[in-house]
């Protein structure tokens, strides 16, 4: 019997737990000094009251022998897949049901749609980038060459003439970054991705906290897409389900290798390894896209984005380089005076009892970078915010 | 870019399809006639009264910012990881909460364990069998090796000399057929994968059906099972949880290959792959484990028993050939007349209106075989056996 042993090639996941460790450190060395997280990448702001509504109303349906539901096709109820192709209509993009599959989050899809491929492929990946991206792929045993974002293409990197590529990872608004790309960018990613018979899986997790109007919402808004596109949505940052788990991932029709349709390789793929997302989770989903909950959840993310802009304005005024915070919840700054990752945090917990995100944890492209969210407390933010410019 | 070339291998998966094809003529050839479902393998009794609460409980907490939960660990909340631990002390077996992992159900992690294993390694697989084991090795392109389950045996396969396997894919109660292991048997299997050195794959969704107290309810039960078996627990039958999705998968701490341990590759698999269960869903789950939850499904199991019982009753007087029943929600009979199993199907519908699944549907040595289910309603099921008894 045979383990997999790529697993052995994976790099111990040290980044959160040597985070906590120095938190746990300096809260046990401090016991009276407040510690504001601003690294966190959960929501904090609950479940709006649309869904929480419609949760209640399927759990009694639930309960109830008359309305009681048992499995569902795997791919999801239609009456959530509508109100998911309806939201693309109304961005211009045309999906027909059998394109929308709905998940129990873009990170399960991510990880999965790789099942669907042979591992014989070379899978490229930003440097920096979220870690599961890198690890699924070692998981499998398959090549990895980087793109390499940096301070010059401002965390926006392009296709590299002489790259061949064959499956290519792409999240705009970016996590760690909150870089987006623009229409042109991203019509060179498809053009590229087109010419090299590449598949893109675009990573959309963060497409609602666009504000720029100009910036394109879905990868299917740009010409040619459908033909070598995977998109992964999430509602976890859009409607706070990190503890819900819903998201929704859209398979193309055109999308075929060899004559292959991958459509129906994830149909198949889903319909023999997973048995679909709660009823009750699928109702609150659907509550998510109402014209009500659609204003519920906008509040949140304009809450969040308000913080985003806290934590910008302090680093304006301080002279501080960043990406990030307009159209995404996460701001990516250079450290000051030279610091590498690690010490930035290091000094930051200790002199301001502040929480970041070293981006050396996201890959060589981030030493002498750190990551800030925007999803914590407003009090806190601009708390933090004074802290840091104090010592600073 | 290469897609999974495997995938091509698969059987088209026509068996609910085609059932749903045929019902579809019969219904709309004799309108008037009543359809009596006898094949469903899903529950249809709603869920408790003690889950109902607790999840609108705790719906309830994620509409409140002082008690919302965002990501939670993806092995499950401690809370739920205790209450699966206690039920497994009260079987006599103790685990660390650490071996134990909440899933969305045991068909995701009976395929998605795969990951943790080479494809280098020769799988074997009861026939019959729930399509699922089978598909999951295809699509990775390990190499299958049956065992057979038949009349003599009464569809309880056995370890056969000179049959190498290194994953043992053992499903009891089991589906399709309701036969049921008892201790010695088991521990013939588990000496055979020591031997071996094989992991066993159990799969023990319907262990909570098994009214006779001297066959083992789980396979840790057995002397040695810690060194070579991963169990597969799911809420689906024993809770009503179809539609709501948990189950737990148990990886022992003692079970290692080549120094390495299973339980950490598969915490690793979930940690990259992987965001857990509602928190939601996970409270619904907990309240199962709580005596007055325990009461509710077992009332539920016994009502699916008691149906179980005049399925068999019937059978017992036409003088037909079963195994299941007793002690699993299923009851695996020998189509009379020697009828094969699509010849007995469409006899049963269009003389009785009753449908059933076809035993051809899970494998070669289903064939002449037919399964029938006691998930109904009690008036329906007395009324198709009585149609039954009268065109026999």
């Amino acid at each position: 019997m045979k383990i997999n042993e790529n697993y052995s090639k994976l790099q111990d996941s040290y980044l959160f737990s040597t985070i906590a460790k120095k938190v746990g450190e300096y809260t046990a060395a401090n016991p009276n000094n407040q510690v504001i997280r601003l690294g966190i990448g959960d929501v904090t702001r609950p479940l709006p009251p649309s869904v929480v509504g419609a949760m209640q109303k399927a759990v009694g349906e639930m309960g109830t022998a008359e309305t009681f539901r048992g499995y569902g096709e795997e791919q999801g109820y239609d009456f959530l897949r509508n109100a998911v192709r309806d939201y693309y209509t109304a961005k211009s993009v045309i999906l027909d049901g059998n394109e929308i599959f709905i998940s129990d989050g873009a990170k399960s899809d991510l990880g999965n749609i790789l099942d669907i491929f042979s591992q014989e492929n070379t899978v490229l990946i930003p440097n920096p980038v979220y870690p599961v991206y890198l690890d699924t792929n070692i998981m499998r045993g398959s090549k990895v060459v980087y793109i390499h974002g940096n301070r010059d293409n401002n965390f926006l990197p392009m296709p590299e003439d002489g790259v061949a590529a064959d499956i290519i990872y792409l999240c705009s608004p970016n996590n760690p970054t909150g870089a987006v790309y623009n229409r042109d960018q991203l019509k060179k990613w498809v053009d590229y991705a087109l010419e090299q018979n590449a598949v893109i899986l675009f990573d959309s997790a963060y497409e609602t906290f666009i504000r720029d109007e100009s910036l394109p919402t879905s990868i299917y808004q740009i010409e040619g897409a459908r033909h070598c596109a995977i998109e992964f949505c999430s509602l976890s940052k859009t409607a706070g389900f990190t503890g819900t788990r819903c998201g929704y991932t859209v398979v193309p029709q055109e999308l075929t290798h060899g004559g292959v349709s991958l459509n129906k390789l994830w149909l198949r793929r889903q319909t023999t390894k997973f048995n679909g997302v709660p009823y009750i989770v699928q109702r609150g989903a659907e509550a998510v896209f109402t014209p009500q909950g659609m204003r519920e959840c906008r509040e949140n993310i304009d809450y969040y984005m308000a913080n985003a802009a806290v934590i910008a304005g302090t680093l304006d005024q301080l002279g501080i380089w960043y990406v990030g915070g307009e159209n995404a919840p996460y701001i990516w700054l250079q450290c000051p005076g030279g610091l590498g990752s690690w010490e930035f945090f290091d000094f930051l917990l200790e002199n301001a009892g502040v929480v970041g995100t070293p981006g050396a944890g996201f890959g060589t492209n981030g030493e002498g970078f750190f990551r800030l969210t925007a999803f914590g407390n407003r009090e806190n933010i601009v708390t933090a915010m004074e802290k840091i410019k104090k010592i600073l």
